[in-house]
């Protein structure tokens, strides 16, 4: 069997995707539009070509395609339940429509657990079994890996991070709840948060980064708010896992020095067990390329089981 | 080896013992008072005693003997970091100590871990590998397990599941947090809510059940408000673990009429996955002795490792 796999992160914007070696090399990358709006049919057409593209420069079958998908998985029957920002995929039974045409096998992961298995193999967790990742962007996602796996939870709906009750009676979410994390410490809430304080019509997260950064009290404000929802949800994480990584990935962590003091100031006088251990609060050290190393890993994992 | 073991509860009152087969058949069960206020010297040999005892009429020795201890226990080490109600068992060795004692092999559990385990082994969660378990006492306890095992973090300080922040500005707690679940929805929150509502003089959280059950609706509005806090933070739990089964144990679950109604109505506003999934919510099903089976089952499993 090949020593290389092909990871894919199937992004509602683009479409990413990379041989590397069962050490982790990134050996070959390659990155298209995903054409969402063009209808499923032309996204799978591209994610076909895209991965033939590095099967043929490689010169031979990859070991297996890992595919990080924005959604839910029924991973037993291999099938993307639901997608908020993929639409036509819904029960599209991704594996082994993707399996015929590529000849390979596929593994299909969503793409925030795909994110934080990517940290565990080559980024802030290769040094441990048992971390808890949270994608901050749009929304909030999550990941989990215990004794270096995924938890999926019965139905594969474990990780829903972004859901976590930090405001009881705090901003309505479309899952049905109040004051979710991811409408209290995301892109969105930021901007919402900014339109609050009346900071102007219709800004940007980044624009209202760049006003923190520059001084403006208001839209600093802003972020200490978000790294005090986010410090609720992480103090709590830590007294349920007790586990000794939380990472932070996603576009809204280039405001790390905006909104980490409050966050971690919040975490100290919520959790006993971080201010008894040494526990790691961190920004995750791959980047963008989180979830491609995380999907480029479910062959190699899966291999293992 | 013998196929019985002998789990132990070591509880600030009671310390109780039973033998019990490997499949989960208590055979003879000993209950003598802890004497906690006598030492710890005391206690042990209460504990030395009774097994003894056990031991005699199985004539045999035990496969091992698994103890519940209400406290935090370095796992590596065996011994009791730290215990609430038992003083004197600070950093006590007790692995070793009572290893040396008895000669046979002993297993350190905390209490609340034990009683998930217990009730996954013979309990309401014989049917699944997953499962949350909360204990609803003078404070609230938690037992994570995981593909059949305690999940322990890496530390041994996993589920502390009593201090989850459910009110973000709540009541103060002793372990430095605001708002955590146990001083929300335990025995002791109950009587502080009814002395809040005027329902007279340092109640016992029984006799506010016993107004509540005779129609004192601010008595019932007291089970309401814990039924709610019980509900926000299972509804995080349900988003976070997808688990198949959340239990609740404990003297305080005999209010259960009382507060069931409202945690259940919360769980189903604050997550979309209970809405979505077969989800279970139900009261654990040994009583006051799944902490006992846990320890008891604790050597087979340690066995099977």
């Amino acid at each position: 069997m090949a020593d290389y796999s092909i990871g894919v992160d199937l992004g509602g914007t683009n479409l990413r995707a990379a041989a590397m070696t069962a050490e982790g090399t990134l050996v070959e990358q390659v990155s298209v539009p995903t054409g969402v709006s063009s209808g499923r049919e032309v996204v799978v057409n591209h994610l076909v070509d895209v991965v033939n593209k590095l099967r043929t420069s490689q010169g031979q079958v990859p070991a297996g395609i890992g595919v990080g998908v924005p959604g839910f998985i029924d991973l037993e029957r291999g099938v993307i339940t639901g997608s908020a920002n993929m639409p036509g995929f819904e029960n599209f039974p991704g594996r082994d429509e993707l399996s015929n045409r590529l000849g390979v096998p596929i593994v299909l992961e969503n793409d925030a657990n795909a994110a934080a298995l990517g940290e565990k193999w080559m980024g802030a967790g290769r040094d441990v079994d048992d971390l808890v990742l949270l994608t901050l962007g749009t929304g909030v996602g999550g990941g989990i890996i215990h004794r270096g796996a995924v938890m999926h939870g019965f139905l594969g709906m474990a990780a829903e991070l972004g859901h976590v009750t930090v405001v009881p009676n705090g901003n309505p979410c479309g899952c049905g709840n109040h004051g979710c994390l991811e409408k209290h410490a995301s892109a969105t809430a930021v901007e919402s948060m900014a339109h609050l304080m009346g900071l102007g019509e219709a800004l940007t997260a980044k624009q209202v980064f760049d006003l923190a950064s520059q001084g403006n009290k208001l839209a600093q404000q802003v972020f200490e708010s978000m790294g005090i929802s986010l410090g609720t949800a992480i103090a709590s994480f830590i007294n349920i896992f007790n586990f000794p990584l939380y990472l932070l990935a996603g576009g809204v962590v280039d405001a790390w020095p905006l909104f980490a003091p409050a966050m971690l100031a919040e975490v100290e006088r919520r959790s006993f067990t971080y201010r008894n251990s040494k526990t790691r609060i961190e920004k995750a050290r791959l980047g963008k390329d989180s979830g491609l190393y995380g999907a480029a890993y479910l062959p190699f994992l899966n291999r293992a089981y």
